[in-house]
């Protein structure tokens, strides 16, 4: 699947993923209108606005961006509803042809860990049948635990040629709480960092791993060490847009051949229809096209030399 | 709610939480076969498997025990229809005047964090109406991300009058790769438990705080020493029986007073049928009540001076 995600990246000439993490306040009047209509005003009708909102997102976007990563808590708020919007925009999404970047953050122990590999991005036996609960590509995951929680992840992965992303360096202004509290001179995201790269090399694609890690747009410096640090696994950027992060910031993400980082929007693209003095609420496909646009155009200067 | 856990902890004399886990191998031959009957060897047969499976255990223990601990990893490893099975158990040991801790273990930062907390104890607005999707009454939080994602979750628990359990030391082996890097000579663990105690002031009870932490019982000296640094936050312990603490190790983690920790038990509890001979699957429930008696009587061992 890293294969996948590279090849996607590189033919849509865009490493960009667009985070579908939707609020009912993100969901244009129409939109929640018709569906409180048909379902009413309640978890059902929300999980409806929410999908359909998606979907318009998706179809504006999907020949220009090679993934998605809903972000499973906006889901999660719904309840059971909401996880039925989030497996089929994962479902919607894939059949377009972009990789699936589940945002689910877990991170537990042994047959715990494995459970929530299984139901993500694995397949959970029952009697002589297999299913697969929900369908992402990778999905992200916590490393507190240490290995024991991080291990079963990449047995699933295995098995499923799927990855992960384990959070090294968060893009949240308080992420330095724990994560550079400094061990031996040596801040503790760099030690989370060297276990990541470890890790990576029991699931390696062609030049990178299935396994890639987190770290802020918003922590630039610390990206350009971190780099170094796992010159083969992929980082996933959050923090770009709406958290302060610019194209300019991200160049140290990258590596000599132009890869090894994806940058994720959220609201910058799937709210884009509210800043806009162009598209109305009724275009906010059209604005979410135009902002990864712009996007692409100020990723570039990543690249600046 | 953390008044109603510690009252509910006097009122049955056991600091004991059931975990409740369920694998669908600890699930005996005949719910099974009923469950598949009904559903079909499918998500749905296997959701309909657990949750009478977890009826039945909390049927057989409800008037011994405080409160319940549904892993939610063991459901959402069946999908929608886990979830289901999981929004069901919930309730249903609610409706026995159960304590509910949901073992969610999550963590973001932000509106994220927030959305994770609306769901699973708080309440989510849509249009005019109040939902609550999942009704947790304690949950598990991760704290990688540092303050940015807790303070959502007590911003909600404050709200609720709900309460969370903040992983300080796990139970796992490797629980140590990260947690126990030195700072300055400080372990980590020991830093998180004190901002666990910080974040704790901001949501008080009478004498305890709605903010615990999650030690290991694995780790009986490491608690001695959490325990005087959190003496106002309860300690939810896991790592008890069939990961390898016993009574005598859990003195550590309780206060003068008698309280302070609440010990789970997952498989000791939920699987005792497996090793038992006096009881077979037909009395899985049975042999459950009696490792709930058992556990009791070994935790008296933590009271002896």
């Amino acid at each position: 699947m890293i294969q996948e995600l590279i090849k996607n990246i590189k033919e849509k000439d865009a490493p960009i993923v667009v985070g579908l993490d939707p609020m009912l306040s993100y969901v244009p009047e129409h939109i929640l209108k018709d569906a409180f209509d048909a379902y009413g005003e309640n978890l059902e009708g929300a999980a409806e606005a929410i999908w359909q909102f998606n979907k318009g997102i998706i179809d504006a976007t999907y020949d220009l961006i090679p993934a998605v990563k809903p972000q499973v808590a906006m889901y999660e708020q719904f309840g059971i509803e909401g996880m039925k919007a989030f497996k089929r925009t994962c479902d919607y999404a894939k059949s377009k042809g972009l990789v699936i970047i589940g945002d689910i953050k877990r991170g537990d122990i042994g047959s715990t860990s494995e459970a929530y590999a299984v139901g993500h991005v694995g397949q959970i036996s029952v009697g002589n049948h297999k299913f697969s609960p929900f369908t992402e590509d990778f999905v992200t995951v916590n490393p507190y635990l240490g290995s024991d929680g991080v291990k079963p992840f990449i047995k699933v992965c295995k098995e499923e040629n799927k990855g992960m992303f384990i959070l090294v360096k968060t893009s949240n202004p308080s992420s330095g709480e724990f994560q550079d509290q400094l061990v031996d001179g040596t801040p503790l995201y760099e030690i989370v960092a060297r276990k990541v790269a470890e890790w990576g090399e029991e699931h390696m694609g062609e030049d990178y791993s299935y396994i890639g890690a987190v770290v802020g747009a918003t922590y630039p410096e610390m990206g350009a060490v971190l780099r170094k640090l796992m010159p083969k696994n992929y980082i996933l950027v959050p923090g770009y847009g709406a958290q302060g992060g610019t194209g300019k910031d991200l160049a140290p993400f990258f590596n000599e051949d132009g890869l090894g980082a994806i940058v994720n929007s959220s609201r910058g693209i799937i709210c884009a229809y509210k800043k806009s003095e162009i598209y109305g609420p009724q275009n906010f496909g059209d604005a979410s096209r135009q902002a990864v646009l712009d996007m692409k155009e100020d990723l570039k200067n990543a690249f600046v030399k």
